[in-house]
């Protein structure tokens, strides 16, 4: 194991690059498509409507409650192309490590990396590393790109949105916003709360080649009020949201009236907006309840004519307009 | 056009976030495949071997004459997929953004990376940004991911490497390095030498066929240099280079004399190392020779038995071992 810290010269294409790349990340990473002495990785894909995604990542701090950087770098790229009715098949991978950075720290996130993808039945055959000079980075940054495969004609897409469908959302809202901000410590609150960081995959199959099925995204940054704006933006439709039917467990819901946050605008790393037929939404509800993944599934609002915007019934009976995030409440979330 | 600066709201998912990604980014990258509305791009791939790789670029200065870090992330990425035998179809962009960066030079860098997709025939299909906070970054780095076709039973890998072959370089060493060297302006010197970044795919079509071809890399960070070595490590045998015959412009030249660099260990960014049969060297020489790209390209080594070594016989007849890199010569030179 290399030990000590990066340093510039692990980024210059020479020795301790070499060693860098072979006993870290190839280290965790190897794979029969990995070869760290070819340009390029050679990958084999099934039949099917073929997906290409990327994200990027730059949480602090690296390592939180339920994950860390590595981790949602698997699971970012993944959910993208779970939620899009693809699997994901194959990850790159590339890291940009600042100057001084541990060696036993990045050992431990390519490690959750590899045991991550290897959870989301992905490979990662390809990567590259730049090293940042001190005090030009914050640690580590990370982006994957992935692609999966469709192996079924299943259209899932803003467009077939239609008046009256209901919005499902998977599970509880803000778990992961809150555990990253508790993790820093700044506000001087701990808790025990767990980011939801997951691989949504299995809530995606489940429901993915339901005739019933509209549209799937992830409620990452901006949370499940940003998933709602994109709809309304896209279709013209207004967004009817009820507050108590929205699942957010009790810490969350705690922590935010505390420090004045919405856990509807905090993002999610684990959970899923489905849009879907009002017809089937029981059906395709009970089809996530039946998961463990979505025991707290819920139906939580529907698409409506009117002006094109997010509107909530609040608990007391209230209407409450959800205007699109503006400022950055909770910078850096993933 | 948007005006002023990138804030830490950009990177959070709403209104701002969607305004940099429309009026930047969708602005000069749109095509039919790019759906800003979609987690994840479709894409249709021809029959063939499929290709999947990618590159990080964090480059110093941002801009430099011949090119600039959203150039180099088209290029990079292109290349490796070229030089592995592929046409290069679709690219993912990463973009890491500092607080404070100007939405005039972001717009330009995106500019400039839409301009060279198109020269390179390739398609942004799909992207990301996120914002660091100010003192974390240093303006922009980008991270692309790529995939490419072959679409006939080309075999370029280290293994065809046989005993006699002959190392071609595609034309003159150290454009790139000495070029961003000199913007820095670091040393008080200036020139008018430019980068020789560019896209090597007309070199690598070239020549890609001819059942001679053994192996191809781009010598991109640690030079030509750092390909032998790569080359000896991988296969065990001795590079024997011949200094006379590599070719060097003279002001690459000069100031690597003045400042105590060695041409053979800088970064080029749109050259090609070819391994090939000694009894086609010349033929496949000529190929490149006919092209505007490979007018200067040479003739400059052999691989021999021997010890695991790169060795280079000198304009005054003797041998120098050129050791493998270890200190960073030139930091951030992509």
């Amino acid at each position: 194991m290399l030990t000590g810290n990066i340093t510039l010269a692990h980024g210059n294409g020479g020795r301790y690059m070499r060693e860098l790349i072979s006993e870290i990340f190839a280290h965790h990473l190897a794979n029969p498509e990995l070869d760290i002495d070819a340009d390029a990785a050679t990958i084999k894909l099934p039949k099917g409507k073929i997906l290409f995604t990327t994200d990027g990542f730059i949480v602090q701090p690296l390592e939180f409650p339920g994950g860390n950087i590595g981790t949602l770098a698997v699971h970012g790229t993944c959910n993208d192309l779970a939620v899009s009715g693809a699997d994901p098949l194959y990850l790159t991978l590339n890291a940009f490590i600042e100057e001084g950075f541990s060696f036993k720290q990045l050992d431990r996130l390519v490690e959750s990396i590899a045991i991550t993808a290897k959870e989301c039945g992905v490979k990662i055959v390809a990567g590259d590393t730049k090293v940042l000079p001190r005090g030009e980075g914050s640690g580590v940054y990370f982006a994957t790109a992935g692609i999966g495969v469709c192996q079924s004609e299943i259209s899932i897409k803003m467009s077939n949105i239609k008046l009256g469908d209901h919005i499902l959302v998977s599970g509880p809202v803000g778990d992961h916003g809150v555990a990253v901000m508790l993790a820093r410590e700044a506000f001087g609150m701990r808790g025990d709360l767990r980011s939801d960081a997951a691989n949504v995959l299995p809530l995606t199959k489940a429901v993915r080649q339901h005739p019933g099925l509209h549209f799937m995204r992830d409620p990452t940054r901006g949370g499940v009020v940003t998933v709602c704006h994109e709809i309304a933006l896209a279709t013209g439709f207004q967004i009817n949201l009820h507050q108590p039917s929205i699942p957010v467990r009790e810490p969350v819901e705690a922590v935010c009236e505390i420090l004045g946050y919405d856990p509807l605008y905090l993002a999610c790393e684990g959970r899923v907006v489905a849009v879907v037929d009002s017809s089937v939404a029981d059906e395709i509800l009970t089809l996530w309840k039946n998961l463990p993944e979505g025991k707290m599934a819920a139906d939580i609002g529907t698409i409506n004519e009117g002006i094109s915007r997010v509107q909530m019934k609040t608990e007391l009976g209230g209407t409450r307009i959800l205007e699109e995030l503006e400022d950055d409440p909770l910078p850096r979330i993933c």
